[in-house]
């Protein structure tokens, strides 16, 4: 089975690889770019049966930083 | 109006970084996890109106880096 796991940063916290791209963006002519955030997304080839639980256990131990960062899970 | 768009490495292409997640999560107990593949995920606010097209066009210009990595357009 495979899992999808967004991790953005929570809002409030300051995204500067996100502010580049939108300058960036800026720069190359497209207009109307209000914001911009990136993520990451970790896409997980896991054993059949493994829960959603396991999958929320390893964001919480490795693969988000909660203070600073949300994360949201999709089982597929 | 916003759009979503995933940035993910092509298969084929190799993946250090989503192999040490692999490895960091077998380390720390988690069996059966087959395989894991990183990405980035980049949250568009854009003006409204803006077509898929020129979201595009944004991931061929900036966005992605399409000799190695393939990306996907979600618009809401």
């Amino acid at each position: 089975m495979k899992a999808r796991v967004h991790i953005m940063l929570k809002n409030g916290v300051l995204d500067p690889q996100g502010e580049a791209v939108r300058h960036a963006l800026g720069t190359l002519g497209f207009d109307g770019v209000h914001g911009v955030r990136q993520g990451k997304v970790i896409e997980l080839d896991l054993a059949d049966g493994t829960t959603e639980a396991t999958v929320k256990d390893m964001c919480e131990k490795l693969l988000a930083n909660t203070v600073i960062e949300s994360y949201t899970i999709e089982l597929a």
